[in-house]
């Protein structure tokens, strides 16, 4: 039997604190980054409270200083991406081999990362999962959990399937979290956006869960002209960086969604989370990215643009105050 | 000397007890109807403090039941445009000359009101103050107050000024009302809409003062070029109803609306302190109307769609919790 892959963890919150200790259930060799939680992990371990059942790992690999981190297989960046900016200095020692794996939410998260980690393969994971964190090291996982893999190419065309997709899908799903791989990040990232511009978006700027906008008529009205507006970027955009080859969502995509969402518990925005809690808010990688990629190809978003200016008000403002550091 | 004019003020607010007293203050036979303030009122009087001077009137002619009140020459509607629909149950007895005034903002006011106060001389007036009833009976008065005032014509072109004009706008003067008369309202309501559409919709969305959607720079830009939506709308409007009259607002309006908001008090929008007090939204008068009139002329007006959907969600919530009576 070979030796587990070696896992880092940077951002042990809702996101990276769920998925690594699930790898490291499974029998990965996981490492974490940790900040403010590091003593009370140090004593008390990671705790997962999921509705596919509780768990305790009393024993983890926690550091605070990234230098003291092992080299791994595969780090993962869990941030927020507002924090993006200073991933640098938060990079344990890389090999040449080490891939990077960004399970981030928004677009041109992997330019950004490529930037301050070049010549390494990037790959990005999309997390369909509610989960907080609710205390020191204390995970609550509430519903779903599924990460959509795929890898990231600096010409923005389909990558495949690469053998260390395989290889983190075969973790990944032996750690009881359900995995999909995809040979198009960059659409993938795309289709999540549907969902994500409007409800994150609107749940701010409104302070209404997902089941309040969809139960009133002009909400969701406008929930699905931006879902529109979303599509008809995202088409624009595959096909500008792939002429004749296809690489577009069925507007059928739009009633799906909202079908979806009709299904879903009255629901908390991860931004609607974010504003609650005064951190800031995702609001490059969400709006900003998308709105500009439309602008820069010509396509109208008077909508998408009308909640990004919205939106970063409501940001600066928070910002301004003083926000908590994350 | 003649008798002096007659006015009955239906809704005795931060509007209607204003300038009612001060044309009882100048001289003219003011009737007041009045709601839960009556009682206070008829022992207490009215009392106005102004930036132009503080005054009580000890003696005022208050009703609660619209029968009770005598003839007059002019009805002031100066009740909010949400309750416009019970306007019928608000009239004292109308003579065949009487003439109605309304001190109301938005759009499609007059035509409401003819539907239930058929064949009479209607006349809008649109208040540029800034002024709150702070007491049973007490009206503040903060800032500005001039009155822009012209005739209603069910065809919707330019009316001209006509002699009841001219009597009110004397009385107005002569009760310090600064007044200016206008020979087309309907450029006018749109003229003050260009100001009202982004500041009354975008500080109850972004519970923000005029000041800071002013400082902001993405609010800013949306500002602008929400005022411009209204001011195309504006124009298509003019032109669709007198083609080639050039009822236009130029473009420079805007630049100059910016200006002088710019130089204003940090101020909180009609719009916002009703929101703030729980009461309902002129939704329809201020953004359902001028959103209408653009969608029925063909004309794209994405951002004012999307801010009247925006107020429409947070007005059905007030609603729905209850409001205040106003």
């Amino acid at each position: 039997m070979p030796a587990p892959r070696r896992y880092a963890i940077i951002g042990t919150g809702a996101i990276g604190g769920y998925y690594g200790a699930r790898l490291q259930q499974s029998g990965c060799e996981v490492h974490y980054l940790l900040r403010s939680d590091y003593d009370y992990v140090c004593q008390h371990g990671l705790q997962v409270d999921s509705t596919a059942g509780d768990f305790i790992l009393p024993q983890v690999n926690a550091y605070t200083v990234p230098a003291d981190m092992p080299p791994v297989d595969v780090l993962i960046i869990a941030l927020k991406t507002t924090q993006n900016h200073r991933l640098t200095k938060l990079l344990p020692p890389l090999q040449s081999e080490t891939t990077v794996l960004t399970l981030q939410n928004g677009l041109g998260i992997e330019s950004e990362i490529t930037r301050q980690i070049p010549n390494r393969p990037i790959l990005g994971g999309l997390c369909f999962i509610c989960s907080n964190k609710v205390g020191p090291g204390h995970i609550h996982h509430l519903d779903y959990g599924q990460v959509l893999l795929g890898a990231y190419n600096a010409s923005d065309q389909p990558a495949g399937i690469t053998g260390m997709m395989s290889a983190i899908a075969q973790d990944f799903s032996q750690g009881q979290i359900p995995i999909d791989l995809t040979d198009d990040l960059f659409m993938a990232r795309w289709r999540k956006l549907v969902w994500n511009i409007p409800y994150n978006g609107l749940s701010v700027v409104l302070n209404a869960t997902t089941a309040e906008l969809m139960a009133d008529a002009s909400t969701r009205a406008l929930v699905e002209t931006l879902m529109h507006e979303v599509v008809t970027t995202a088409n624009a955009w595959g096909e500008h960086h792939s002429p004749g080859q296809k690489r577009t969502l069925p507007q059928t995509f739009i009633s799906e969604m909202l079908a979806t969402t009709d299904q879903m518990q009255p629901y908390r925005t991860s931004m609607k989370l974010d504003y609650d809690k005064g951190r800031p808010l995702e609001v490059e990688a969400i709006l900003g990215n998308p709105v500009r990629a439309a602008l820069e190809m010509g396509i109208a978003v008077p909508q998408m643009q009308m909640l990004y200016q919205q939106v970063r008000f409501l940001d600066s403002l928070t910002l301004e105050r003083g926000s908590i550091a994350p």
